[in-house]
Order: C-alpha cells, then sequence, then structure tokens
C-alpha cells in the first residue's frame, strides 16, 4: 500500500498547572521519559516505544488543557495539497515554523470548526533513544510505570463535530470507524482513523468549543491495565472509570486524570479497522455501553472538565 | 489515508490428508467455525471476528500443504492496473473466476518466483455471522479454542526471494518491515506488510520452490497464548515450539502441526508498522533470537515440512 | 503440618427462584456442570478442578438467599468434639443425616449466631469427573463460561459478628486474616481462613440476621477476570460492580447477580496467608479501599440484596 | 486449622562466585531488594512481599550451588519435639544459633539423608520494609524485575529420596501432593507440601548427594512470566527452559540461572493443595509432560548443574 497522507497521531502538547507534579505524573504513572526542556517551560516527552523524538509536550500555564495535537504525515507535498483544499473550503490554517518544538518540521495547522488546533507535519527528528532497530530488542530497558508503549490519540469536545468530520475525511483521508448517533441518528460522537487503528481521533459534540476530553496511551494489554490500576491506587492518582472496556472501539480502559486535572487514558485491545467493512454504530439509547461497555451507563464526568 | 490497494490477508487454502481430522483440529484447537462445504469436497471456514465469508479453505489431497493464500483489496481497478503492471515485468498471472470459491469475486493469480500462487481480489460476500455493527458486542457467543480472532498470514518457504520482494512492493504496494540478512547480507527471510501489521506475508529463501512454513491465526494476547498451549497438551498436539516469542515482528506465539502436517501458529501482540520508520533487520548470526526470541536459536523445524 | 480440622469451603445452597435461568446462569456464565438432579428439585453443580462430587446445591424456591454453606473437614473425631464444644458453649448444633445431599456424609450444622447455618462434615464422595490424578492433564475438557476453578467462600451478612468469630476461631480453629473496623473500632467486616487462603468465609455486621452477601468462584487471573466481564456483557447479565479489585484480601473481582438475585463473585489472586504474620485491618474511615480498592468507595448495593 | 508445625519455606543460602554480579541479576531480573550485609560477605535479601527479614542469602565462595534452606515454623515446642523424633531415628542434627543469620532466631539444621541441610526455626525478625497491614496497600512501591512475590521452595537433587520423605513426612508433617515414579514404580521424584501450596520443598533421586536444581520465586501470573522471559532476552540471562508449564504441580515457569550457574526459577499458578484429595503421579514414560507439560520431554540439562 503506497500509504500517502496522515501516519499517525504525533504528539499532544497540555497545558499543566504545576509542573513539577505534572512530571512525576507522566513518567511514574504513565511512564514517559523527559527529552528536554525548552527555554520557555515547555517540557518534552516519549513514550519507550515510539521513533520520533516526543510526543507529549506540557506547557506551564495557569489553565489546564489541550494546545494542539499533531498528526505526521508522509511527503510536504501532502500537507501543501491539504493547505489549498482547504482554503478552497474555507478552513483557517496557519504554517507553525519548523523548530517550534524542538526537532519538529513545519507544522500546516488547521483550525477546526470544533474548536481545536490540530497541526500536520511531515518531519520529526528520529530519538537518539528510538526503539533498536538492528538485532533489535523489544525494550531498551524495562518500560516505567503504566508501560506507555506511545501516544495513541485524543478525545476532543467541541462543537460542529460534522465540520470536522468533513475536514479530515475529505481533505486528510481519515475514515469514521464508528460513532454513536444523537437522539435524532445524527453523530454525537465520531471516532476516526488514518490507519488501521480503531481510531486515531475522536470527537463529542458539545456546546463549549476547544474542550478537552483526554490523552491516551497504549498499553500492552489487559494484564498492563491491572497493573497501572494498582500504581493509580498506590499512589493516589484520581480515576475516572476503571478498568472496564468501552464498547466502541473495543479498548479496555482507564480514566483518570493527571494533577492539573487533564484527563489521561491507559487502553489496550481494540479491533483493527479496514475500510471495506461495515462501519459500526451505537444509537443514542446504547450510549451507556458504547462509552463504558461493563458499566452499561455513562458516568457524571463523561464531560470535559478543563477548557 | 485514500487507501488503495491491498487491504488485508484475506484467504488461505490448505490442502489436508483426512477432512475429519482437520475439521476438529481447525474447529477445537484453532476455534475456527464451519461455513459451508463445496461440491468438491472443499470446506469453508471462518474465525468469530471476520466480516468477510471464510478465511481458510480446506481442500481433501493426498499431500498437505497451501494450494494459494489470498488478499483482499480494495478496487477491481487496483488489479487490473496490477495486472498490466506485471504484465510488463514478465510475471504470469490468470484469472480465478468469482465464485470458484463461494462467495468470492474474481482473483487475478500470481505465479510467484518463489513458485507460490498469491490470490488478489476486491469482492468478497459480507458473513451473516459477521462481527455485529449496530451496537455491537465484542463477540456473538464465546470464542471456542484458542479463540482466533482471524486469519491473520502465512510465512511460505522458496526461491527467490528478492523476486517476490519485488513484485509485492513494487506492484502491490507492501512494504518491508523487518528482515534477517543471510551470511552474505542478502535477505534471507522477509516480512511485508500492507498496512500497520508487523507482517502480512513473509517468505524465506530456500531451494525448493513453494513450500509452506506456516498459517497464522491472531489471539489477543499473552494469556491467550498460555490457554492454546494448554488445549494442544490436552488433546496431544505436536507442538513444533512456544509458547515464545519472535524477535522479529515481536509477535508471542506457538507453532504446532494440524493432522496433515500443515504448520499452523497462533500469535499475539507485534508492534504497529509505520512507513517513515526505520526498518528492522538481523543479521545472520542473530537468526536464532531473530525467529525464536526466548530460546536464541533456530530449531531443527525451522524448515518446511511439507510440499 | 498435621492438618486437623477444617480443610476447606466444601458446598454451598442457595435458593433460586427459576431453575431453568439459574442452570444457565451458572452453567454459562459461570462455568459449573450439572452433576445430578433430586427428587426434590434441588440440582447440584461441580466445577471443573473440584475433587468431590459437587460444590454448589441450587433448591427451587420462591425467595432468593442462602440456605447454608458447608466446610469440609478431616475426621469425623474433630466434629464430635466441635459438636461439645459447641455444647458447652449453649451454641445450637444439630445432625444432618447422611445422604441428605446425595454424596455427602453426617453434618454438624451450627446455628451461628448471625443468623445462618454453616455445616462441618468429612465425608463427600469423589466425583467421577474430578481432575485426573495419574499422568494428570489440567483440564478434562476446556472449562466453560467463566472458568471458575472452585466454590471458593461465602460472604455473609448477620448480627453478633464478634459471636460468629468466637465460635469460629475457638471451635473450629480459623484465623482472622483481616478485618474493616467500625467507627468505634470494633470488627465490623471479618475475613477468616482456615488454610493459606487470604479468606475461606467472610462476615458483615448487620442489623437482619441470616442475610446472603454473595457466594465466590476462584478464577486463574486478572485476564480471566476479563474474560468474564465480556460474558456478562454479552450476556446481560446484572454486574454489581468490578472488574476491579478488592483491598482486603487483595482479590480481583467481579460481583454480579443470578438471576434470582444472589450475588455472585468471580476473583483472583490474593494473597497467601500465613498465621505468623501481622494481621492486616481497615479502619472504618477507608472502608472504600477496603472494599473496592481502585473506586475507593463503597457502592449503594454493598448491602445484602436477598434475605 | 490449628497450624503446628511447618509454616513455609523461609530462606535459602546460595552460594555466588562473584557477588557484585550475583547482586545485579537478584535485584534486576528477579526484583529482590537488599536487606544488609554481613561481616562474612554475606549478602541478604528479600522479595517485596514477605514479612520476614530476609529470605534469600547470598554466600561469597568459589563453588556455586546451595549451603542450606531453613523452614519457619511456629512454636519452639515443635522444633524441640522434632529434634527428639530424629534422634530416635538417628538423623544427625545440629542447632545453629540465633543470630547466625542477623534476625534469625535458633534453628534446627536436619543432615537430610539426599545430603543436605535444611534448617527450622521459629522466629525471624519482622522486616521493616513488609507489607503494609494497616489501610495496606497491594505494594509499597512497583516491584522490580521479574517482580518476585516471595521465595517459594527449592528442588533438590541426592540420594536416598524416600530417607527424605520419611523425615519430613513422619517428623515435620509434610505431605506428598505429587510424585513422578521411576521405572520400577518407586518414586523418583517427590513433591512436598507443609501448607495448601502444591509444593514446598521438592526432590530428585540422584546418585550424588546434596546437588542444587533450583530455587524458586513467585511472580503474579502467566503474563508476569512472560514480562520475565522478556527481561531474560534484553539482559542475556541464560535460560534453562521456558516459559513453559510444569505436568507436575501446574506451574507455569521459567529456569534460568544465576551468573554463578544456579538454576533460579520464577513461576505462577499451580493448584491448591488439600490432603484428603486423592494425590497425584506420574508413571517414568511420562516423565516428559510430568515436568515440562508443553514440551513433553525432558531436556538435557533436568540434572543438577553445581554441586
Amino acid at each position: 500500500m503506497a500509504v500517502s497522507g496522515v501516519l499517525r497521531p504525533g504528539f499532544v502538547q497540555l497545558r499543566v498547572l504545576d509542573m513539577e507534579k505534572a512530571l512525576w505524573h507522566y513518567q511514574t504513572i504513565i511512564g514517559l521519559k523527559i527529552v528536554s526542556t525548552g527555554d520557555d517551560g515547555r517540557v518534552y516527552l516519549r513514550a519507550f516505544d515510539e521513533f520520533d523524538r516526543h510526543s507529549v509536550v506540557l506547557r506551564p500555564s495557569d489553565s489546564a488543557g489541550i494546545d494542539c495535537t499533531g498528526f505526521k504525515c508522509d511527503g510536504e507535498a501532502f500537507l501543501l495539497g491539504a493547505e489549498k483544499a482547504l482554503e478552497q473550503r474555507g478552513v483557517k490554517t496557519e504554517w507553525v515554523a519548523a523548530g517550534e518544538q524542538p526537532g519538529m518540521g513545519t507544522r500546516l495547522r488547521v483550525h477546526m470548526p470544533t474548536g481545536h488546533l490540530l497541526d500536520f507535519y511531515a518531519d520529526a527528528e528520529l530519538s537518539e533513544f528510538a526503539p533498536m532497530t538492528r538485532n533489535p530488542h523489544v525494550f531498551r530497558e524495562p518500560p516505567a510505570g503504566a508501560g506507555a508503549i506511545r501516544f495513541d490519540h485524543c478525545l476532543l469536545y467541541g462543537t460542529n463535530v460534522a465540520g470536522a468530520f468533513e475536514i479530515l475525511h475529505d481533505v486528510f483521508g481519515f475514515e469514521l470507524s464508528e460513532h454513536l448517533e444523537d437522539p435524532t441518528g445524527q453523530p454525537l460522537a465520531i471516532f476516526l482513523t488514518a490507519s488501521n487503528k480503531a481510531h486515531d481521533i475522536a470527537f463529542v459534540e458539545h456546546p463549549e468549543p476547544g474542550k478537552f476530553h483526554h490523552a491516551s496511551f497504549l498499553v500492552e494489554d489487559w494484564a498492563a491495565i491491572g497493573h497501572a490500576a494498582d500504581l493509580m491506587a498506590v499512589y493516589d492518582v484520581p480515576v475516572d472509570i476503571g478498568p472496564t472496556r468501552h464498547g466502541i472501539t473495543r479498548g479496555k480502559t482507564i480514566y483518570f486524570w493527571d494533577p492539573s486535572g487533564n484527563r489521561n487514558e491507559v487502553f489496550a485491545g481494540g479491533y483493527t479497522f479496514y475500510p471495506d467493512q461495515p462501519k459500526r454504530s451505537w444509537e443514542f439509547e446504547q450510549a451507556g455501553p458504547a462509552v463504558f461497555y461493563y458499566e452499561k451507563k455513562l458516568n457524571e464526568t463523561f464531560l470535559p472538565v478543563v477548557t
């Protein structure tokens, strides 16, 4: 398959209220490693099994939430084509200069109708601690914390999810893998993929734009989910829900909060997506099992908590 | 991602010496279900999480081995383009008529230089027992046996692996995810993917053409591998090796034989492949851990056993 | 260790409202097998890894709840000594005739101050489907449903838990492995063991006598807990809580209900108890994590639901 | 159950050739922590879930192997009674002074006919890092390495296994849980327990006395066995066999060597032993699956490797 376009979620930039506590959390609980610290106070981290230089950027701020999330693409040409297509649609874009994040090339920043900033870029420096490739071991050293394999995706809340779908599908080639309908049968929550993963990004319709639900990290399996739950209990990390499973995507999951109130997820499993297969959908009355498959009902916090 | 081309391994057709024993094996051990039986004695089976009508075809014969394996593609146009490109390269092809396997469309059959037949097709009937898509449960009923999720890939032994690579890469868009070198540094074993999976097919260079190493089935995780090992012990299924892990692809695995001597694999895990990332390779001296990561050496049967 | 006394929880007799639904549940979800049906309508079942004839007795009734639970002991003499000791303490006992449950010897029935009937017996017929003992396989055939290994214990609610402790400790040699204090520091919930298991029976102080909280079945590990959760979701079994972990005993668990409203548990893990080690205890303020370690709070149903 | 007698395997003292390498191994691979170092160079370690001060003693030496292994008992009286009974049988004993290992009380040392020294003792200091007992967490900090829960047992090779059985059964109350027969039907390998564990010690008949097969450490489950296998591969720890399962005891296992050539085991699972149940046995022809259940044959190293 001559892949052309979006490869994968590449990074998320989150705002944190207390960097020291944040770094403890992302290292000890999630298992990331610090890559570097910028002059502006941003700290760059990565998971042990990622090739690119960093995947999580923490920015000191007095409000939590998401700044932007980015997708690694193959080919500068793809970005230029996307820019033109977005211009024709009247979608606001801008170019973020190479090096705005260390080691990252120019990013095409898209102002999504949901109120979020999505960045698309083709160049990222290879990490010096990237997975081995010559007679490679499964890891260089035992993963820490929950053993996050990679930053995997974001779930975002905002306005005009239908508009977000159009952009990501028509311009960037994302497919809808699964969705939850609102009471009128319109998409309330959509799960989009640019790969064989069950989702690479997801949106929930919400009256306020630009809200953040969670940033998710892949772990190995259900046993790793159990270990993560133990870690959170021992270290008193506030847990939203889990260990449980999502009906949508089938991911096994824990939702929990970082010390600033940004929701994180560790998850494992989920089906393999192929675009020729029938799409999965959930009627509104089944929103409970759609989101929390074992509990069969939403919890009070299945709403964004930070702006 | 505007996927264009090969989607996934879609089926494998194996020859079996004793259909009754074979059906016991593929149902009780691997966990497949019978879909239908053809007038020519071929039996069609599928795994519980597959959408297409069938994925395993067993053909009664007096010699074991592989007849062919097929790849589901998106678009008849892709097949026509491939046919032309192969013609230009002098690779023999032919069209297998729609319905030669029930529910399957026309297949472009490629005579590979390794001595194998690879089929590429764009149409396959949706299984009436396909995974649910409206308010879907994770399964319709508990998976049997080892809980095979899907037919995943084949490993084939044959001549001119380099030629096979050219065809699959240049014409069909497969990427080399990982390879093992021979003592001169040339590819001895190659692992190719048309997706984000670590491999969709693999070849090992061998003096005899058309040999079959194994057909592999995905299971959920390492716990499922353990359960499969118990099943094989209790039912006295001959095991080649495992539970162990491959260095190549990182898959956790058991190799075992069906009653006709066709090697099967159940495996779980493995990394997610992205074409922009550095490729993994193994030098010949590390063939042991490359293939059997825990044992660190090849076993006497890492050679095809059936023709 | 010359074991003398109580060996293990041997059976539980539960009342069910609809035998057909109950049998579906205990077979399909928990994985028990029917052993026999009595003239009085009682149905006897066992788990695949138990040696004794049966471990679960379902009695048709118009009210759910527990009739009695029994402990296998070694030696008739132990029972006679216990009878005498209980007489001296003024605890009401009686003998249940051999054969009252098929294959079971005489049972010393103790009327506990909590309002429950506990039976102690020394003889039980060996199951003809007992685990293999000559060149034994790990199972005779793959476990069904959640794969219950054995009936493991009951949790009972009732009056005068302190009185129950005295009888079980002083007369029957149970040890307190762990307990939860009430606000005054007195035992509110006690976990007792006659073995190296973290608990063989447990009691919670409650204003009403003779209440039933749950009957528990051991499964292999956290992966089995996950599989059980999937089964319950797919078959729409009402779940109380879980998958989660108990702080007390450390067991990984799901609480769920049978079709009559009897709470069941599947659990895995938990520490090994030794009587020389310091005992674990929880203050009342920590009742949440003591019971539900991940949620850190009790749920509304942590109370008996049937009488 | 009024426990009286042997509680559990309490420690093993092994000889190591290079203390620095040994400490790396027992910490990084097995996950033990150093407790203290003695003036004589012995280093004391413990697993994270053990209450007693230490469970592994490494003694610098120019030959590897086992010095002795000890069992924690309840009651000095039991030891005095055992001493007398052994004297009557003509078994050589001696008292090891309290404090010979720091924090340990007087040990009754038994010279076994197999050529091994077994110590029995009633007092051991509580570790200051023992598991929490007041509102206890499941661990104080995440377990390292393979996550060893405790030192679990030894397997010893030597002469006159029948004599060892008599002493341990008749004097110390061990039960035979399972055994492998020699070609004449006599016990060739015996597995003994003083608890509900499938084994607390095991012996294999061998022409040379005093040989050491392995010291075993419990880990949580099959997932932990997989993680241990990865660690051993990454850190190039020589592995004897595994991941696999034993037919005897059903334990899931890896055998591997410490840097001095002492064989270690990490294992999980195994049945719960009750003395009233039929005993398991294996005929000589089934020695393969008895020892290595998945491979179904012994390997060349199922013999002691150090003296």
